[in-house]
């Protein structure tokens, strides 16, 4: 997307020195910067403290992580070592297992220099690719707006979208998952309006969706993650877009806490309730989600205390608990299938269950399924 | 309850100076500051900015907010302009109307200073009341409780109880409403530990009732409003008591934005899902509550900053949304009746329908019928 103007995505590499360019997404939206990783443990340190993040854009770190980790020793014990450390970053997105993966299949036959050399077009050709298929889904998911602003057209100015965490650009390398569509809307001149979820507790929604929507010019309101249920009941939400950070065979889709009683209202109300996502977040080997994907436990720090810019313009944590009460952090819930109007992804639209998702898979190559 | 060894209510009356006592609850957990209402301004403002807040104890300020303003003029016209101004203070919580009709019931047929004794005497009638109401309250569902309790002895340590909001005894004079029962139920030694919502946007579950539990030594963990979905899930809450600031005829609940969402998750989970209340919160005129309860609008920078308190120990706010981006900030939802297990008032428990309000209606003197 665009930042004052200038083109720019999430993820880049520096070939001159070496380095992989981020933006540090810890200091949004009060601080634009970007930031240069330059060996593995700086990469490690970005995806856990989320200076990168969202599924899509943590696969493309790991890849570029391993990149850097094979820079300083390129041999297959140093690939293993590096490949166990970015994995143990975050345990719930299932796209860092699959760009690793990917990577070392790359590799796996190459010796020295070569592994460096591929692992780098390896790394590229991901980001790349996350390109295309993120606007694949906005294009996927265009077709949906469209024909819910066809049907509204005579009642309302404008189409009502309500989205959870941030699942735009800055979640992927560029376009976004369930962003993308209200992107390649809004360029498209369909009025649309965005009901953005604060999500607590890191608050991607008030701090990323909001900002990037703002700098495209995106009409959007900030909402306490509270309210979703009301605006639905009182028909001022006409469909809910999120994306996911894992989803299983069986069409449960695990995505930001939160997600899953969005979906118990929009079904409450019968608000349309798509999922976009990339097919490299479908996690093939679970069959049951609720059961079986594992759950991500923050530090409790991050529900204790909050985050922002105080009056003087410093960034600091506030608390908000009193100093003798805990807290408790589960970064993501499952929406099981039922709940769920269709999947969107860059290879069409599919419905959520394990006989759409197997309709996905023969359509898909073996490079993009997570093993 | 007991605050470092001091019974302490939410409000009180000092006779020498003819002034009310609060504790100024926007400034919970961090600093316990009572603080003095000595006319009406004070006490709107009190009631406006939340330094009271929760539907019983709203009313009981009303209440004390008319007799400081007959201390200055006791006239009929006085005490009707008082009124007027009380009621815009928050238009959702029916007790504010209930009190007030009940403070100028008490003095319609009486002049001059009577006017002003009698009022006071309603007053603290009121407040003495609602403590005995809650108590009441807190009898019924702690029956609910031991009966959890006794059916899964055999397999967990303790219950596990989720809340919204603060119902606990800062939202009332004492006792509270959907706290009351947990608080005779840790009375009685029964293991209970309790789910705390946060509850943006102004975190009054954070802030009040985790600080309510703590100084009253309840286990206690407090959590994103995004979570409950997730733990309900996972098996790991048995109850959910909230407290309500409205409810409507047929049963109809209105209580703070985000009451819906749980009670969506609790009937998808099976889980019980019950509203404590004193009666003088229904609203017997409204049928239908999801059409016609008021729901207040307050101001977008609830949502767009957090207060709390910074490392060097001052309560500051922080902005957390990018300055261009817009919020809007409902107060309270409805939760239709059919996902209401029961009510749970002084009169007994009840069904949450038609019904079950008429069964209740029959039971209640007309002073306790707002109108």
């Amino acid at each position: 997307m665009q930042i004052d103007g200038k083109a720019q995505r999430t993820i880049w590499y520096d070939g001159d020195q070496r380095r992989v360019g981020i933006i540090d997404q810890t200091l949004l939206p009060h601080e634009f910067k970007q930031v240069w990783l330059s060996d593995l443990d700086g990469a490690c340190d970005a995806i856990y403290s989320m200076q990168v993040r969202g599924a899509p854009l943590i696969g493309a770190a790991a890849a570029y992580g391993l990149v850097l980790a094979l820079f300083e020793d390129p041999s297959p014990e140093n690939e293993h070592l590096a490949v166990q450390k970015l994995l143990a970053t975050r345990p719930t997105a299932v796209n860092l297992r699959w760009a690793l993966q990917r990577m070392q299949r790359s590799i796996k036959d190459l010796r020295g220099s070569e592994r460096v050399a591929q692992a780098l077009l390896c790394a590229q050709t991901l980001c790349d690719e996350d390109v295309e298929t993120c606007s694949a889904i906005g294009d996927q998911g265009l077709g949906i707006i469209k024909q819910l602003r066809q049907e509204k057209q005579q009642n309302q100015t404008h189409l009502n979208i309500l989205t959870h965490c941030n699942a735009g650009w800055l979640a992927t390398v560029d376009w976004g998952t369930a962003i993308a569509p209200i992107y390649k809307a809004h360029n498209e001149g369909i009025a649309v309006h965005v009901w953005v979820d604060e999500t607590r507790p890191r608050n991607q929604g008030a701090s990323l969706t909001a900002w990037e929507l703002g700098h495209h010019g995106v009409p959007h309101t900030v909402i306490a993650d509270n309210t979703g249920g009301h605006l639905m009941q009182q028909g001022l939400v006409d469909l809910c877009l999120v994306g996911s950070d894992r989803t299983a065979a069986n069409g449960d889709v695990c995505n930001k806490i939160g997600t899953y009683l969005k979906a118990l209202a929009a079904k409450d109300n019968q608000v349309p309730f798509y999922v976009a996502l990339p097919v490299s977040t479908i996690d093939w080997q679970i069959n049951d989600g609720v059961s079986d994907i594992p759950i991500e436990l923050r530090d409790p720090s991050e529900v204790t205390e909050i985050w922002g810019k105080t009056p003087d313009g410093s960034l600091q944590p506030v608390q908000i608990t009193p100093s003798g009460s805990q807290a408790v952090n589960y970064a993501f819930d499952i929406t099981p299938a039922r709940l769920v109007t269709a999947l969107i992804t860059e290879k069409g639209i599919f419905e959520a269950s394990p006989e759409g998702l197997a309709s996905l898979k023969v359509l898909i190559s073996d490079d993009l399924v997570a093993k």
